[in-house]
This record gives structure tokens, C-alpha cells and sequence, in this order.
């Protein structure tokens, strides 16, 4: 077995499957992909990428199938389905997952096209894999696919860890060796086993904390916007085709923009984090209903309508309406007195979180410095914003 | 300035007044009493000692005073304050709270008496401190006393971070930096700055998990016990001077009740971990209310009422019913908008966190692993215990 | 399988004889003796006992037991062994190792007496252990016997990384898990792989550092030798058998010093840091041959004469002499170019870290803060040491 | 002030000088050049950057400047200078200094140049710092400007922990606060404080151990030697001016490379990890003294003459053969007995680790897996390499 040095889970070890795969062009692009995108320009130490947090995952995976016994077979496919379940990222990572959507009308989860047309497929095969197996467990269908893509997936067990430590906000660290050791098969689902109701608990209160301190963080919302409002140009104009878009590096997109005129000035803005700023930071209840989780189209028009009242420049209005926040986690398996139930069934804990996740909900209106004051007054009448 | 080394905080620097106080017999003996008493039959690296912790608060201390620019006075006795603050405590700290107040009539925090009759109230006077401001301030009261013992008191803020380095439990770990950072002065009073729900909310989600995973694990809880129980008998039969009790060492304790013979069993199980175990472990809503937070009086007579009808001897049940939780820090003030607030009026997490700890409530009736059917019959019946 | 959480190295898990041993007295009494005694008056926060150490190694144990595939008799002997290695340790360890030794003429690892005369042998059989040959493993004796103790054991393995982890001192915390991962079997004899230089060179610098900042601090070494002279004293006495007095625990130990009216004034002065100072500390080239490494009743006549030409009592004079410092890691055998070769033949640190704990030797003369003048001049003379 | 938070260092703060140069382009630009470089292709969690590691250096310089009460101006501009040291490196750091010191005859010290041509002069002067001193302070220059670049400066203090954290190899993991705490100003020059031999060893030691493990790790200096020998193509070949070479970004230069013919497959092999293999990995005393070391030019011309007797392609054979190695803080001063001495004069570690260093050298010579044979025949007779 080959070893590799991880600054989180320490000595990963590497069956040949692994080794093989990471070998592969989808796979070490992911060492070009930040893990959280845009979240160092708050955090300047958070430049972990896809690939390290791919090889973390993988790492869990086989920790996690060797202590529930899975037959050799499953836990080969489970493996490599964690190991390459990030493929599928566009650059910036969830930052354009949204404009990817929109123009390949794909999740980053699906990643059937991507095993056929790179030579991802080949290997898993050479492997005696089969190519649409691991796709549906990455994106957690088939047998424990929810180990890889679920309530209680190994992804997220990596993720909070590692954000906390390249972050260095404490409130990631979870006790993902304990959640590894509550994990059962209840009924050929997964489950934890009873006396676990704080740690599933103490997993959502970790990323409800990640949410409000980094994940969400403003600085972050408003490059992110920036990017996915020029990367919709770049789409739209035709300069770039989605596909080839989808795998591109974080760094390859920000020089595409760059070359593009139309798209260069916010390019330029981001790499330099010469961001526009908040001209609206509404909380839920001061804004209506209906502005809530804007459709793309319905966004750009208010935009539009925005930049016409305050005289300022189309591109100067970036709209950043999230949808309602959602937690998967409180509907984890927990066995409680031998039954399997759902978490939020049994905690109280879960629906004050889900009030803390509304809570931290924003609608951001952002502007350069310049134009912060006109912007801000006509959002204000746009979106009927309450004060 | 000397320096000492602290597995938590790096380097403190200690001022003459520390180091002199430092030197003191009070002082030194905290070196012998356990942050976490019993904590270490559970996880056995929990063994750091009041003495570092009272280091560690003094220098979160040192660090507040210094950003809230508090003149050099009352920085000085805020800071010999945190030094001092849990000289009060009796071996083995909490566990023996209860039966040192019933004999005593003081709670730890209660230090006056003890900067009086030792040289610890000399070496305050040598410095230029006066003893009963200083034994006001342990207890909450004067002059931001609340930063040594108040809702958003460096104590915990220390005790949380420290008990999860040592017991590597990392839900402690939370942004002390953050709150130190935060702290202001609004009208006299500490108060987080704006902005700062999350940071409030994340103490008293640490101390909420650490409370389920260890302060209250059912293995310290029982030893606990079985010192309290063991403790009032060499109190009440006058076997140890009160005030010479509260001032023994934890060794010193179990040392004792291993020289009185009525006691010796207990000391004896208590040291080689060989512990009574859960006869009845009920959850809140199947006890009866008056039978939730007992007298030790109707604690005593319920065990012996239990005993009788089990027919165990008296010394083989163990009642242990924990008053209501209650949780200070959902008091703690924190700037919203320009006005201080109280964080329960401004956090939904809170009243999650309130029904958690009433959730992880239990109470528990001990008794000799051979014992253990016929006391669970009994005090089904006695303590009317529904299924 | 049961867990137990650890700070060090996370989760462990104890098979059932394991679990078995733990539930002894010989095994609980190692949760009150310090694994490094007297350091703590130096490192506050270094208060970790020899009973997490020994989860800790027998952690490892399993780990490397589990890589090298060790035959299933063999490795449950050698986890075994690695979990009661430091049964045989006195009250404060190292510190009274000598005292021991000259009274009972043994050292700690020789265990053989312990587990006859404990349920620890008992257990043992009842496992199907042979008592015996454990307690030849505990002594590096037997087949990989040096796993447990010896030039690349496991013990050493935990201590550096748990000191560390507990001192605040980063200079122990070694890879421990490369360690593991180099070693290897050759010819029935442990050595580390190919190109793993660099790792044994890290294991013996990173004592080296420990020894000169943490282990001989002089702090320490002077409340070492204050119990030394202390314990000599009650056991030339007869206050205690020798027998008893290596299974005390550490409180037990400065509880019984306080009782005896000859060893009172050094217990007090122990337990709260009022210890002596040095009159005389002198480097190795500052000190006649014959001065170093002294025997005990050569020692006790020098600080007599010491002590009548100072015209101080005689018990005011404490003299510390250590032996040649010795590196056994510099004997480690380590593959290279396919041949095991000892450490010190292939690596140019092995004689500079040699030189360096020569230069770190001192000979040290103690005692009270008042005294230090005349003794320091009586010393000087009888010792011959130069200027 | 504004804080930052880090992993390393946790909160920094930043005064408004520190922001304005945050905020300029050169700094910016730092986000996007990799602290380690090709590290990354060995420890793939190292991918911090050298903008963390400049934030890192400023909060260390910032400590050092309080602790030694340097007065107010002076440390003004050593806290610049420290914030702006590395904005000189050009595109992955140290593996591309030697293709520019070619083209341009500049160090990445020199800074004057980047000072006069960008904003960041402007913003030093706009706060009453005059960019030339700065410049020289970086350069080690002027009063105290060791504290930046020189025997004792915080420059390693911080990228030795910084490497640590980040690839998870303890060994760079040295007391930095020990280090801050032991600087005095003796004469007008930086020293260590009687007593810290040790502490000035433990970071001799730290950087010879990351060396080993770390930074002349094989894999990265192949990468390292990949990229050096293309860079060159594309220098000579005039394609990018030197000036505009040295200020490209790590994805800039890969994207430079592939965009040219005949860099591309350099650059594809090294995006992809698709590297050159060891075809030779001589140690010291194998390879003729005038052979290590070697000049530019005769590197090309021995690859060449390697090419041809294998029948290789010239570009494939990579030579790579470093210089002696050297050890600036063997001459660090530091005080014993009231005297400031040179570390090398007083450590018995020092030579030992001087021979380490030279242990680990090793000549070099990379080619494509398919050439390795030839290749490695060719380059023993033309190198005259003994066996």
C-alpha cells in the first residue's frame, strides 16, 4: 500500500484502485480547485483544495467499510465513488455551481458524462468497476450510496474537519471518529447506533456555526456573486462552451474572464478582492416573500430595474437572493431504543438550528463603493424592502 | 515578567502580585485538586488540576483587562481575582460542593473566610490589594466582577478550551480569541459587541455538549455519588472538621475515608474505579416532579426506604436526582442594533439548548452490580418511576 | 470491542484481556502516579499519569503488532506487556527509581514479583497468558520484546508525543506514525525500512531536546533529589517496607514523608514548591572524573563533609550527581541498502546529540536559600570543582 | 485595528499601514503563488500561500518589535517590511529564483525595483515610510533588518511552523514564542538571551528535519527541475519579458508553458504529476566535486552531451545539481556567560547537522519513465558517477 501524508487523518493509505485514479487529469485538477472557493478572502489560510479533501473522504470511506463489514466488492465501488466525488466541481466550486446548471442543466453530483468521456471510465474499469455504479453512488443512490452523498455521508465528515483547521475556526471540529463509530447498518440503511442523539446533533450545530462564521460569510457571498454573474456572461455570450467551462481550474477561469472584456473588470475586482460592497443586507422578515430564492432571470431583471432607478451602470447591481436554508443532517438515522428514527424527531436541538439557519439568511444587494448610496435606495423600492 | 509554559495558551506571563500569590500554600494546593474530579474514570487523560486552569484564567483575565483599557487598579484585582477564583473549591471540587455547603454553609466561591485565616489575604494586602474587594470580585460582585464569575466570565472560557485538550473531546473548543475579542463595556456592564450572536451562542453550545458527553457521563456522575454519600458520613459522624475538609487535597480525601472504616468500601471502589452501577437511569419526563432536584435529607430517607424494601443494606443505594439544569450564559448581554440585549431574547438557539439539557437530565439510583435487580424494583415503586 | 478516547491518540480499542488488566489495582493505582512526577512544578499543565501512558503504548503495540503480522499468541502477548510495562514504577517514577533499587535490588522492569503477588498474574493466566513470559517482554526480553522496551520501542514512541502534547513543549511530538509504518522484521529482530535515517534521527533529537528543556530541568531534578534523600530516609529507617513503598502512590508517598517527623520539612517543601535551590551547578568539564555518577553512600559522606565545613544542618545539603548520559535510540538498527546497520554508524547527529546531553550534564548542590553561600563554598572545595 | 484570522497564528492584527499594502496588487498577487511550491505533489495538503505566510511574518515581526521596545518608527518599518518581503518571489517561489537572477540579475530580496514600479511605493510614502529603507530591510540591510532576513528572523519563525501545519510533518513545529521571548538586542544586533542554546539548536534542527522530509523531497525537486528547465526555454526564447515573467502567478506560468510549443509538455507533466523519474540520485560522495554545483550553462551542456550518448531527446534528461549546502543560523548569536557568541561556536549539534545536510544532497538526473536506462548509463560515464 502506498501512504500518503495528510495534514488532517495524518498516513492515508492507498489500495492500487486509488492510486490509479488519482493519476487520471479529472483527479489532479481538483489540485487547481479550492475547497472553499472564494472563503479566503476572509480566511486568508483557506486554500485547501479538492483534491486533498477527495483524498480525506476516501480515507473515511475505507475506515467506515471496514468497520461495518461491507463485502469486498461494495466497499471497492464505495471507495472509489468517494474518492472521486468531487470531479464533477466547475471551478470555484459552488460558486458557479448554480451558472453550470443553468447552461448544462447538470449537478456537480452527476458524474456520468464525466467517467465516459475522460479516461475516469477507463480506469474504474481496469479495476473491475463499473463506471455507472460509482456515478450513482456519488450521487447516492444504489446500495450505501448515502455514505458518499446522505444525511450521514463521509463527505461532510471531512469537510467541517478540514475547514476548521485550514480556517482556523474551531466550530468544524466534530468528533468524526465517533460518528465513524456510531455507524450502523439498520435495515440496509444507514443509522447511528443508539446513544448518539448529541453526536448527530453536535455534526448539524457544526456546520450551522460553519454557515454563520464562514461558509456564508458576506465577503465570500459577494466574490462568489461577482463570479457567477460573470461567468453567466461568459456562457451566455458564447465565449466558453459549459462543458469545457465545468473543467476549468479556479485560476483558468478567473484569466478566461480576464481575456473577455465585458467580463475583465469584475475578473480583475475578484483576483485583487477589490469587491463591490453591501448596499442592502436584508434580513428574512424585511423582505417579501416572493424575493426569496430569486429564479436567475427573475434576479437579472431586478437587477436591471435597480441599476435604471439608481443611474448607475447594469453591471453595477449584483443580486444575491439565497433559497431557504436546508439541513439534511436533521434528517439523519438514529436508533433510539432499537428503533431507527430521524434525528429531528428525536432533538430538540434541530429546529432551533433551523431557526439559527433563517436567522443568518440574507438578501445582499451589492455595488462598488461609489454607488452604494443610489443602489441601495432604489433595492429598497425594488424589492420592497422593509426597514 | 516570568513566564510559565501552558499546554493551552502558550506562555502566560505572570506579574510579582501573581507569582507571590502563586507561592501560597492555598494556591500550591490546587495542583492536587482535578479540574475534572471524577471525569478521568471516563476518560482517563482528564487529569489537569485547578492549579493550571487557574493559570489559564488569569491570563484570558490579563488579556481582557488589557483591550478594555481598564485603569490599573482594578485591572490589578481583576486579574489576582482569576488567580485566586477557585481556591474555594474542596477536594475533588464539585463532587463535594454540596455536603461542604451543608456543613459549612459556604459555596466555593464564598473565599473571604479563606484570605482571612491563610497568607493569601497577607500576600493581597503586601501588593496593595484589599482581601474583601478581591473576595467580591471571586464572587461576581463589584466592579465587572461578572469577567471572573458572571455570564461571560473567562472561567469558562478557559475550563471548556482546556477540558477538551485533555479530554479530547473537541466540542470545548471554542473562538476564546473571538470572545475576548468581542468583550466591550456598554453602561458598566460587559456585553459582546454587534455581531456577535454566533460567537455567544457557540459557548453555550460547548458547554451544552460537553455537559452530555462528559461533565455529565454517567460514570463521573456515579463516583460523584458515591463521594457525596460517603463525604456527609464522615462529616456528620464529625470524623473531619469541616473547615479542614474543605481544605483537604483529593488524595487526602480518599486517603481519609479509607482510615474510617465506615467509609473505607466506598473510597476503596472509588479509587480502583470498581464503581456501583445504573439500577434505574430514568429520563425527566419519567420522574415524578417532586422527585426532580431532592433534599439530601429526602435523598437520605429515600434510600434507606428503597434499601429496606430491596432488602440491600442502606450503603448499597445510591439516589442521585440533579436539580433543574440551568444554563447562565443565555443571559449574557450582547450588542444588537446598539442596544445590549439579553442573548435568549435574540437567539433561537437557546430554547433548543434549554430542552437539550433537560433532555440529557437523568435521574439515577446506584447500587453493587449484585444488587442491582431488586434496587431497580424498589425504587421503581418508592420513586413511582413510570416506563 | 470497548473504546476509550484519549487526547493523544484519539479513540483505542481494548480487547477483552485488556479490558480485564485495566480492572486491577496494580493497573488503577498508575492513574495517581504522574508520568512525570516532578516536572509539573516546572510545566504546570503536565499532570498525565502512567495510566493513560500505558493506553497509549498499548495502542501502538496493536498497531504495530497488527502491521507486522505477528502471529495471533505472540501479539497478544506483546499488547499485553505493552499495557502493564510501567506496573513496576514506584511512587513519583523515575524519582524514586533508586531508592528502590538500592532496597529492594530491583528495577522497575522487572515485574515478575508483581505479577505474583497481584491479581494481575491471575488475570493474566486466566486469559491464557503466561505470566512469565509477559514479564520478560515488559524487560525486553523474548521474542520482540524490544517492541515493548528497546531501541525502537513503543513506549518511547507515546512518551515524547504525550509529554509534549501535555508540557506545552513541541519538540517531542515525532511522527510516530512513520514509525510505525518503517518498521520491519529482519532476522527476528526489529529494525526500521529502507530510507527511514531521518526518522530515527527525529526520535533521538526529539529526546534530546526533551531532556534539556522538560526531563533535566533543574526545577525538576531538585525536587527529585529532595525526594531521593527524603525516601532514603524512611526506608534506612524502617518507616516503610520496601515492598509497600514501591506501590504507593504519589500522594501516598508525600502523605507518608509528612507523617514522619525526619521527613516532614522535605514533604512540606515538596508538595508547595518551596524547594531548595542550587548552590552549585556545574558542567561536566568543571567537575573531577571521580564526581560523576557517584554512588549513594559516596554521595551521602560528600554532602556530610559538604555540610560540616558550610556549618549547615546536614540535611541541607542535597547532592546530584547524574551518571553518563546514554542514548539507547543511537543503537536502533535501520535498513540501509538492504542491510540492518545500527543508527549511530550511519548518521552524523548521533555523535553531535551525544556531545549535546554531555553538554547538558550538571552536577547539581542544593539547598536552602539561605544556606546557598556557605555551601556553595564548601562544595566547591570538596567536589574540586573548578571555576 | 482590523483582525485577521489565521490557522497558524490565530487572530492578527492588522494596523491601517499593513492594510493599505494588503490591498495593493503585488500583495494580492501572493494569494496565488504557493508557499511550497511543487511541495504540493508530495504533501498535498500544502497549499497555503505565500499571502498567509506574509500575514504570518508581519504578526511575528509585530510581537518581536513590542517585546524589544524599538521605538516607534523604526518599527513601523520593519512591520512593512515584514508584511512585504516575499513580494519579489516570482511564479512557485524559490524553483523559478534561478531563471530569473539569469534573466533579470535580481535576488527576490531585492525589492527596490517592484517598490518603484507599483502602488506599493506609493502607499509606503502615503504613510511616511520611505521605500527604500524598506527595501533594504527586506534585503537584511539597515538597522535591525536581520530581524526580517537574517540569522534570527521571523521569516523562518513562521514558514517552518507554517510547513508543519500545512503538510502535517511535525518536524517544523519549533517553540516560535520561545524564540520571540529569548531575542535581545545586543550592540545594536539581534541575539538569543543567556540560556538558549537549545532554543536556538530546536530551529537548526527543525529546518535540517524539513529539509530531509520536506523541502528536498525528490518528487519536488524533479517538479522543481522541470519547471526551471522550461521557464528558461521560455526566457531565452524571449516569449515573456523577464520583468513581466517574474510577477506572473503559479497558474499564470503553467498556463505560460503549455500556451508555448515547447514548454507545453513540461507544463502538462507538471500540472498532471506526470514527472520525469529518477534516472540518477548520486550521493556527494559519488559525484566528482566540480560536479556539484554546477553552473547554468555547463548544466545544458552536460544534458546535452547525456541526450546524445543516450539518444534521447535533449529535453530529456533534466540535471539538477545543488549547491553545497548552508546553514545561516549556525550563525546566530546568542549570549553565554553575558557574551555574544556565534551558535557554531558553542552547539556540538551544529557540525553534526552541517553533515546531516550533506548527507541529503544529492545529484540529480530526471528523465521520462521509458528513458530512465540509457539515461542513467549515459549520465554515470559523463558524470563520471562512482558506484
Amino acid at each position: 500500500m502506498t501512504t500518503i501524508k495528510d495534514s488532517v487523518h495524518d498516513y492515508i493509505e492507498l489500495e492500487p484502485t486509488a492510486e490509479a485514479l488519482l493519476d487520471t487529469e479529472p483527479m489532479q485538477r481538483l489540485r487547481y480547485v479550492r475547497q472553499l472557493s472564494t472563503v479566503q478572502f476572509v480566511y486568508p489560510s483557506a486554500n485547501h483544495t479538492r483534491f486533498e479533501h477527495s483524498l480525506g473522504v476516501y480515507h473515511l470511506a475505507s475506515e467506515a467499510v471496514d468497520r461495518l463489514s461491507i463485502d469486498d466488492d461494495l466497499a471497492h465501488r464505495l471507495r472509489a465513488a468517494a474518492l472521486v466525488h468531487d470531479v464533477g466541481h466547475g471551478p470555484f466550486g459552488h460558486q458557479t455551481e448554480a451558472a453550470i446548471e443553468r447552461h448544462l442543466g447538470r449537478h456537480h453530483d452527476e458524474i456520468g458524462w464525466l467517467l465516459e468521456e475522460t479516461e475516469l471510465g477507463d480506469v474504474l474499469e481496469e479495476y473491475g468497476l463499473d463506471p455507472d455504479a460509482v456515478a450513482a453512488t456519488v450521487d447516492g443512490r444504489g446500495p450505501l450510496g448515502e455514505l458518499v452523498a446522505g444525511t450521514l455521508d463521509v463527505d461532510r465528515m471531512d469537510y467541517l474537519v478540514r475547514d476548521a483547521h485550514h480556517t482556523g475556526v474551531p466550530y468544524g471540529t466534530i468528533d468524526h471518529a465517533r460518528l465513524l463509530y456510531a455507524l450502523e447498518i439498520v435495515d440496509g440503511e444507514l443509522a447511528l447506533a443508539d446513544g448518539n442523539v448529541a453526536t448527530a446533533e453536535s455534526a448539524l450545530i457544526a456546520r450551522t456555526l460553519m454557515n454563520a462564521t464562514v461558509y456564508r460569510h458576506h465577503v465570500s457571498r459577494i466574490a462568489g456573486s461577482m463570479l457567477d454573474r460573470a461567468s453567466e456572461r461568459l456562457l451566455s455570450d458564447g465565449v466558453v462552451d459549459p462543458e469545457r467551462f465545468a473543467r476549468l481550474t479556479d485560476s483558468e477561469l478567473l484569466a478566461t474572464l480576464e481575456e473577455y472584456e465585458p467580463t475583465a473588470g469584475f475578473a480583475d475586482r475578484i483576483r485583487n478582492r477589490d469587491l463591490y460592497k453591501r448596499a442592502v443586507w436584508a434580513r428574512r422578515e424585511e423582505v417579501p416573500e416572493e424575493c426569496r430564492g430569486l429564479e436567475y432571470d427573475r434576479t437579472r431583471n431586478l437587477e436591471r430595474e435597480i441599476a435604471e432607478i439608481a443611474d448607475v451602470d447594469s453591471e453595477h447591481v449584483v443580486l444575491d437572493s439565497p433559497g431557504e436554508p436546508s439541513s439534511p443532517e436533521s434528517r439523519a438515522r438514529i436508533v433510539v431504543d432499537g428503533e431507527p428514527r430521524r434525528l429531528e424527531d428525536r432533538s430538540s436541538l434541530v429546529s432551533g438550528l433551523d431557526a439559527c439557519a433563517r436567522e443568518i439568511w440574507r438578501l445582499g444587494v451589492y455595488a462598488p463603493e461609489d454607488a452604494l448610496e443610489p443602489v441601495r435606495e432604489a433595492a429598497a423600492t425594488v424589492l420592497e424592502i422593509e426597514d
